[in-house]
Order: C-alpha cells, then sequence, then structure tokens
C-alpha cells in the first residue's frame, strides 16, 4: 500500500471547516413525521439544497479556491463539471475575485449553467463523456494559465465536502447510520472520513443510480471500474469515482447501493410533496435508498444527506410537458 | 358602531397560543440574500408551508377545536373549506377524537382532498360558490348534530391564525411592515390585532388576486362586497371575507393590494427557484406584491407570510402537460 496517494486527514476537514464557515451556509436539519412513519427510522435530513449556489459542492469549491497560495491562483481557477461544482467554484472564484473557467458536458441542465454565468465564469460545452471533459480542460488551463479545481479528485475539496458530515454530526445526538450519493465520490469520501474521526461507530452508506454504478462496482472489484455511458436521470450523479476519493470510500464505506431511476423520482416527488422543500434527482438518491427498501434503516437515527436543489423547474420528470 | 359582534383580543390569541403549542410547529422563518438584492429589502419569510399538514390552517382549526367544551363537539366538527382548513380540522378532530365532516367545493386541488381524506373526515362535494358551501354546511350539521367550525368567521380560528405574527414578531427584530395574503381574512385579521396588540408601530399589508379582490374593494366601500365569481389561480384565495375578520382588518390593516395571477405564478416559481421551499399560488401572493412592485418595501425590514405549501405536483401552471 506505499504507493496510495496521501490521503484525507481530519486536520484537512478542520481546516476546511474554519476557512469556509464565512462563505457557507451552516444548513438546517429537518425531520418529517409522516416520512418517519413510512421508513420505521428516525431520518434527519440534512438539507444542502438550501447551501449557497443550491448544493454542497460550496463548500468543496470554497476550501479549494481559499487555500491555494495568492500566487497560484492570480490566472484563475478552471473545471469541468456537471454543474453545481461548476457555480460553486464559479461563486468561490468571484469571492476571491480572480476569473473562473468552467467545461461543461453539453447536456448540463440550462439551470446549472445559468447559476455558474451569473457569477461571470467563462463556459466551454463539450460532449458527456469523462474524456472529452478532461481534454477540454486541459485545452482551457493551457490557454488561460488557470489552476484546474477538479470537483472531486482533490483532497481540499474532499475536505469541504466533509463538513457536511461534521455538522450534521453536531446538530443531531446519536446517529447510526449515514446516507450520501456518490458520483464522483468527493461527498462520499469526505463524509466517510469525517465520521470515522468523529463517531466511528457510524455506518456510512454510498446510494448511485442503477444506471452510473460505477462506484459500486468498483467497490466489489477492488479498482475503479468506470461506466462508459451512464444513463440516470440524476445527472449530478453521472461522474466517474475518483483515485483518491475510491481510496477513503474503500476504507470507511459499508457499502453502496443503488437504486433505479424511478425509485429516484418517485423519492423527490415525495420530498417536494411531504417536506415541501426542492431537491434534484441527485439530491434525493439517498431517500430513495430508503423508500425503495435498498438500506436497512428500520428503528435506526439515519443522517440523509440532500446533496442539491438545483433543477430547471419547467421539465419536471413525473409531467410530459405538451410540444409546442 | 355599538351593534359591532364582539372582537378578537389579545387575550384570546394569548390563549390559543398556549392551547395550539403541543399541536403545531413553530414554523421557522427563512431569508435570501438573491431576494433581498433584487427587493432592495430585508424580507423574512414565515414558513407556514412548513406547518403541520403544509399551511397556517393548523393553527386556527386546533385552537377551535380544543377550546370547544366536551358536551359541544362529542358529535364532531363540520366546515366547508376550499382545502386547507379542511384538512386542518381534520386532523385536529383526529387529534381530540372525534369525527369530522368536510364540504369542498368541486374544484378543490385532489392534494387537498387527499390530506383530509387520510385524517379520516367524511367529504361532501358541492358546487364552488359561497351559497352551495354555507348550504351543504348547514345540511351536515343537520344530519350529524356536528359543530360547525367556520374556515375564517370564528374568533377561536382568528385567534388561532394569529399566532403566526406572534412567532414572526418574536423571531425576527424591528419588523416594519407585514404582508400576508386575504380571502376570508382570518389570518390577516388575526395578524392585524397581533400586530397592533405587541408592536402597534408596524404596517399590515393584505395582498389579494385581482380577480379575487372583494376584501380590497369592501375595504374601500366600507361594507362587505362579495365576488360572485371569484377567478384565480389561488385557490385558497377565493373566499369572501367575512364579518369578524372584516371588523378587525378595517381598524387595524393599512392597506389591500391585488396582484394579478401572472405575478402570483412567477413570484411561486421564483420562491421555488431560489429558496427550494415549495409554496403553494396563495402561499406566494405576498411575496408576488412585492416583487411585483405593489408593494413599497425599499429599505425596510418586512414579514411575509407563505401561507401553504399544497398543490397538485402533477399539474404546475408553468408546464403544459401533454394530453393522452
Amino acid at each position: 500500500m506505499g504507493s496510495n496517494p496521501p490521503g484525507l486527514t481530519w486536520s484537512l476537514i478542520e481546516a476546511a471547516r474554519a476557512r469556509i464557515a464565512p462563505l457557507i451556509h451552516r444548513t438546517p436539519v429537518l425531520t418529517s413525521t409522516t416520512l418517519d412513519e413510512q421508513s420505521g427510522a428516525r431520518l434527519f435530513f440534512k438539507c444542502e439544497n438550501f447551501q449557497k449556489g443550491g448544493a454542497f459542492k460550496a463548500r468543496g469549491a470554497s476550501n479549494a479556491v481559499f487555500s491555494l497560495p495568492e500566487a497560484q491562483v492570480r490566472r484563475g481557477v478552471a473545471t469541468h463539471s456537471s454543474g453545481n461544482h461548476a457555480a460553486a467554484l464559479a461563486r468561490a472564484a468571484r469571492l476571491r475575485g480572480i476569473p473562473a473557467y468552467i467545461v461543461m458536458p453539453n447536456n448540463t441542465p440550462l439551470a446549472k449553467r445559468a447559476a455558474a454565468e451569473r457569477d461571470g465564469a467563462v463556459i466551454t460545452l463539450c460532449e458527456p463523456t469523462l474524456a472529452a471533459r478532461e481534454r477540454a480542460a486541459l485545452e482551457v488551463i493551457a490557454a488561460t494559465g488557470a489552476v484546474m479545481v477538479h470537483p472531486y479528485d482533490d483532497l481540499s475539496v474532499m475536505a469541504g465536502q466533509a463538513t457536511v458530515a461534521v455538522e450534521l454530526l453536531e446538530q443531531v445526538e446519536g446517529l447510526e447510520l449515514l446516507l450520501a450519493p456518490v458520483s464522483g465520490g468527493g461527498l462520499l469520501s469526505g463524509i466517510a472520513v469525517a465520521a470515522h474521526s468523529l463517531r466511528p461507530e457510524v455506518r456510512v452508506l454510498g446510494v448511485e443510480p442503477e444506471g452510473a454504478d460505477d462506484a459500486a462496482r468498483s467497490l466489489r472489484a477492488g479498482r475503479i471500474v468506470p461506466c462508459e455511458h451512464p444513463t440516470t436521470i440524476a445527472d449530478g450523479l453521472r461522474a466517474t469515482i475518483g483515485v483518491r476519493p475510491f481510496a477513503e470510500i474503500r476504507r470507511y464505506v459499508a457499502d453502496i447501493v443503488t437504486v433505479p431511476d424511478a425509485a429516484i423520482v418517485s423519492a423527490m416527488r415525495r420530498i417536494w410533496e411531504v417536506m415541501k422543500i426542492i431537491v434534484e434527482p441527485s439530491g434525493a438518491a439517498a431517500y430513495a435508498a430508503i423508500a425503495g427498501g435498498r438500506a436497512d434503516v428500520r428503528g435506526r437515527r439515519v443522517g440523509v444527506v440532500l446533496s442539491g436543489g438545483n433543477l430547471d423547474l419547467g421539465s419536471l420528470p413525473w409531467i410530459t410537458p405538451a410540444r409546442e
């Protein structure tokens, strides 16, 4: 194991927490009697849909942008992202007063693209594959001299996302289980390391769409097995798990369960109806695992990360709009 | 003025507050940097969409049901309501262990009807006019011996709704203006009396849809002028103002402004997008007056009542669904 990259540590997470405190919201934890009764558990929903920019990504992006030395970031930051990290990086760059260059897959929801543009980011569109994203990002960096801030395969980003769990474990006593969605793995790995550091008895579960189940398959295989053509309504969960997140997930995540898109849509609608809050498909995935019986939560106190709330409200998965 | 009915007093409101505290949520107050910047004001949104049953109506219905003597309520309670009061009364009756009989206009959204049915209420549908509603309710009462709990023209209901303002004035310092939607007037009159009792310098404004502007016209005329055929997307704001609420509104409400349905829909979508919370059209009316420039809020600290969040998510006003 001597060739492993350096990992995420508690001291990186602690530093991230102090650094980003003035830049982000300490998001509320909501509960629902109705959803508790249906699940037979006590559910504590960590509302990252209320985070700055509408997703947890504000945490990691702010930590990365504000931890880089001045000399390195003068010419800006760049990334490739399906949306929420893009907007979060654009905002963090604006707060630091530097440019942001964003490569986005051309199937990114309009709402997410608009959010990055409002913060002054320069957008480049590309094909929706990891290879195309990485190639386009390298070109942008070569042309601008900007520093790459990877959406998840980056310790400072992972440390920022970890603060979701630091807060949740402070806000709720006696949690036994934590569920979070997994895409590139920045959030899940951060949560797993934070929980292991603070409350090692807490079991951490990842949740992934069936149509983009590279993390679940990678965990079973013991090595990263990418999905070439991920297919899921959860546009935030299409990325391939990163090397650094995967290393932590193998150590500290109990399991990764998968959920079909229909369960994600149904969970999303249920959260809207019962809790009166907006979550995007990716944001509903962790609850989908509970509502769909993929995670055994009965009788437990369970933290559920609602990771974000950005989507095109003009096109909802349960309404087929009329053609013009 | 000697023939006026007895009015809403602070002692009724104080008693309501203590009585319903264990039965309802003390709802949170949310703020939004984005909406503050756009309005040039500091907006404090009182989130009654997060109330039990998804609307402020839980307050008045609980106060009414639990303040009636045992001998009077043994055979149940009855009401006519376009929805949220119905569900709230059904819930309060279930908590007290008595039956609830509900008359609903036949254009009530499915979600609101289902909510009342889940709490075991017996539903009777009628034509969507005030006359038809009142006639059907009288028939139900004659047949069952239930006690009528009017959705708004009732001091104990008004006292319950008033607790929205009691909480809001505790939760936010230095409010200068309070905006709430007006339909039958239970909420607005309660808020006005509570604000006058606690902080008489606070200006209270009512907001009404243009297509159901009986309260605005009544305030100008000095007497109740019903709308025979109210037409608005805000299904919770179609009732005619009641005698008891109107008496308080004339005394303590500074003005009632009207908003077109387009402004209500746009305000509703904006709240969903920016705040990531679900409000129904009626619940967005108060903010519509601000976003549409009908209320002068610039530079002020403004309480905005988001009155409810119940609607059919399968049919949103900004999406035209495909025909089957």
